[in-house]
């Protein structure tokens, strides 16, 4: 599900991830040799872990499964500790949805604002992070408008922000991803919202694929770039995006509009993108809004563990 | 034809609109009364002119068929002239295409290129503006590699500039529009080659919608951006990009890939955009290399008539 894309969005895969490490412990009590079960669930938790590779929330949620493991016990006594901690990762992030949304509404720039990608109720246990900013923004009356791109070639604009957006009642427009920039040159969009995928410790963000040009065109036209994501997405690990490994993805996601035709391009099909800190506004998240990047990685450093609930 | 895209590229249809002209006078001439014809001929070519309102070729050419109107004579008479007249437009797009790679391949950069919609043989009379620059600089041994852009939402490059690349032998790849500014990043690309549905007389330049993120993207990379097109693309009496109308297409070209789903999102889809011409580094016209738009210009005031048949 997580792989073919069934469920998607950096937080939401962190979320569905615990749960499935739930999922495993089950299935691995089915088996009688102790061995086995260990091997059972060290391959399962891998499997898990690595089925997408840019998202950190990921991998970040199959370590704090595997801290509990090392506690020993029983497998049963496991998987209630499996099943506490997927609930308790599900409810921080609904919360980090709701204070990051508080915190970005307070400095969004009234007006049309331009989204990317997917990044509300669809991504997360929540209300989202960039749309769940331009929603609260909309609610405090700040956002007149959102724009979003259609993000080829899954296109979770159309399908899936354009739903969210028009659910929540909010005047929005979609573009082809190739018109971001005609629009941006107009002068009605006043700041640009993305989630994230991985921030690294210097503040580079890797998300969808599309996210690093929307970046150099918010700065060409001087409208500020925003990145909002819950702490959970930077990885004080990774030094700077160029660590980042960016998933490559089937051709055939691009070439399905082809349809029947009989000939098939060569196409190139990065999942992800890595915009540079310096094109950075702001990056909003659960414990506020951090103007460079040294603030952000200072502020997870002093307090590493989550308070929010 | 024109309005469904069947025909397409600014260069193409201009030589289509003057065919379609004399299809208009065999069709004058089964009408009885001179007014009628009179009317009908009128209306036919307006409708012509007018059927695509961004590229300045169409209207052009039927400039060119009114001029001979105006010397009167016979329907038939009309009719071969506008025959011959449209053979000489076809003519002399099939020369500038020549002519164009020549002066462009003496100024690509050697590596690898990106371009942009479809701009060779599908979209001219000949080998193309853009994609012909590219060939040429690929049989000199120039261009290693040519980057296209899949160019949404009727996918020019995805299905016909990725074909003409594979039946030209050129090593390519194609790219969903939002991934050109990461591939900008790594710096293989070394030049930008873009057509033109307009070029003002300040040399703005009216293309393809994404063309101006295209060039925002080139600037910031420090890859020169050129502009291929035949001398008839400029539009001296458009003083600047913002008098140029931009077609604003229907939203269901955009929305067509949702399928059968019942929620059909509000979309805009501009089918063009103006570049400004400060982001060009040169012009490349039938005519040579222009590094300024006042040269280019200067060129096209000197000697207003095409000299290339």
């Amino acid at each position: 599900m997580i792989q073919s894309l069934g469920i998607r969005g950096a937080p939401a895969i962190g979320v569905a991830g615990a749960y499935a490490a739930v999922l495993a412990v089950r299935e691995a009590a089915s088996l009688s040799e102790n061995e086995a079960r260990i091997t059972f669930l060290e391959t399962a938790l891998e499997e898990i872990a690595s089925s997408r590779p840019t998202a950190i929330n990921l991998r970040w949620a199959i370590e704090r499964m595997r801290a509990l493991w090392a506690r020993r016990g029983t497998l049963s006594e496991l998987e209630a500790r499996w099943q506490a901690e997927s609930e308790l990762i599900h409810l921080e992030d609904r919360r980090a949805n709701e204070r990051m949304a508080g915190f970005g509404a307070e400095i969004i720039p009234p007006g049309a604002a331009l989204t990317y990608c997917n990044t509300g109720g669809l991504a997360t246990s929540g209300k989202g992070t960039a749309l769940g900013v331009l929603e609260e923004g909309f609610r405090q009356k700040k956002i007149s408008h959102v724009y979003a791109c259609e993000t080829r070639p899954v296109l979770q604009g159309l399908r899936l922000t354009a739903w969210e957006l028009s659910a929540l009642g909010i005047p929005y427009t979609i573009l082809c991803d190739n018109a971001a920039a005609s629009f941006l040159a107009r002068g009605e969009i006043k700041s640009v919202w993305v989630g994230a995928d991985r921030i690294a410790r210097n503040g580079d963000v890797a998300n969808k694929i599309g996210t690093y040009g929307l970046a150099v065109l918010a700065r060409h036209h001087g409208v500020p770039f925003y990145v909002a994501a819950p702490s959970t997405s930077v990885d004080l690990a990774t030094t700077s995006g160029k660590d980042i490994p960016i998933e490559e993805r089937p051709a055939e996601e691009v070439t399905a509009l082809l349809g029947e035709s009989e000939f098939r391009p060569q196409v190139a099909n990065p999942a992800f993108d890595v915009t540079p800190a310096e094109l950075v506004t702001a990056w909003i998240c659960e414990r506020g809004v951090f103007q460079t990047a040294q603030r952000l990685a200072a502020a997870l450093l002093d307090n590493p563990l989550s308070s929010l609930v």
